[in-house]
């Protein structure tokens, strides 16, 4: 039998409000090890680049990670978010280590594509970014990997890469050797059908499912992609897959399971 | 007999130029594993600060860490420098982790006591700073940490210090199991007699040498914490202490050896 292992990604909202990160991170700090955390941005990134003077240009409602942008989401995200989780995680005996992908070379992504749109300098994952020997190792020794959403293509170019994403590859490419739980924990109590109840989540969503709701239009932007990688991740061999609220960490069986 | 290694720190001025940054690169991509990066910040931090409207608070002469500084220290050093430091050495083929202090709880250090002067979030290192277990563990498994002068203090406090100081302790940390090299690699060829003349670097300094030069001034402010840290470690077990140029990073016998 394969050994448990949770990757869990949590989301901006919680980023964004410190106490709601101190209590979300002393529930994770007592998930069974091993585990991975996978965090996203908050408004901070937005907000150093707006007060940097830096215009954020759009391109199909979607931004632009021009240079600039490529420094402060790294600085952001790599620097700040990632050293203050880190540090909380170990005052709270987590033996957590920071990470991103270009470190140890753990996880290589792909320019993306610039023929249709350019987004400038985004980073594609694909089946063999994450280098899971090398992972395994860290693993290993007891170490809690931290991600943030920064990987490399391996030729000195630092790459955004979308947090849900990623956490997703890195659950699928554990899954030869554990037997993996991927958490995406955020501040509704899980697929809402009516988003402002926060009582309305489903139980349970599958690929069919999910299409019903996408074409109803219940399911909402923000929850479409992350939809999309919670069912890549179950129909790749993920045990189990949820989308829940960052307090019921540590609950089974509550928040919207995805299969 | 023990195996060699080398600690390499690596200066602002250096960081501040990409070609003069990349051409070292290259080259400690070349040196002989086991080996450890320390970095300095370069102005980088000090235009960020100034771009975000932070106004430095001086006291006798140095920067106070203010919460905000310790962010904008922690966003660049820890994140932007840190990683394109990391993408850089990987295109190289060098095995580069880029960690903190924080990271795997590697650097402890102990909030700078405020009673004569506060300077904000410093932190100071002693003899038990480095889990020396933890770094060789990393070692083992081939690959070359990085790391930015960011530590902490186990109580999710995030502290700023100096990449000088810190190079020596990691040094001397590691000489019980390692034959420990100390390189303090920057743009000129060594500790000079004469600051507007690079030929004129000395070939030897000792502790007695250094009170000497100081005394007569000759010795400069930038260089006499340089040279402290320096004589630290040869006084400590380091088997071989240069202060000398980058470019000059494979060469031996040149540059000032610290004894």
């Amino acid at each position: 039998m394969k050994q448990p292992l949770s990757v869990v990604k949590i989301g901006g909202e919680i980023i964004d409000d410190p106490q709601a990160l101190k209590a979300f991170l002393m529930l994770f700090s007592q998930l069974k090890a091993p585990k991975i955390l996978v965090h996203g941005g908050g408004k901070t990134a937005s907000a150093t680049a707006l007060q940097l003077g830096l215009v954020p240009e759009l391109i199909e409602g979607r931004r632009k990670t021009d240079q600039d942008m490529l420094q402060v989401v790294t600085m952001v995200y790599s620097g700040w978010i990632n050293k203050t989780i880190v540090s909380q995680l170990q005052s709270n005996g987590c033996d957590a280590i920071g990470l991103s992908g270009c470190d140890a070379n753990l996880i290589r992504a792909d320019l993306r594509d610039k023929k249709r749109v350019d987004y400038g300098w985004v980073g594609d994952l694909s089946s063999a970014s994450v280098d899971v020997n090398r992972l395994t190792q860290l693993l290993n020794l007891g170490l809690c990997p931290v991600f943030s959403a920064i990987t490399h293509d391996h030729k000195a170019q630092l790459l955004n890469t979308n947090a849900d994403t990623l956490a997703a590859y890195l659950a699928v490419s554990l899954t030869d050797a554990y037997a993996v739980t991927l958490l995406y924990c955020f501040d509704k109590k899980g697929v809402l059908t009516d988003r402002a109840d926060d009582s309305s989540w489903l139980a349970k969503v599958d690929a069919s499912g999910f299409k019903e709701l996408s074409a109803k239009g219940i399911v909402a932007q923000g929850m479409l992609p992350k939809l999309n990688n919670a069912i890549y991740a179950a129909e790749n061999g993920v045990e189990e897959v949820y989308i829940k609220k960052a307090d019921d960490l540590l609950i089974s069986d509550i928040g919207t399971q995805v299969f």
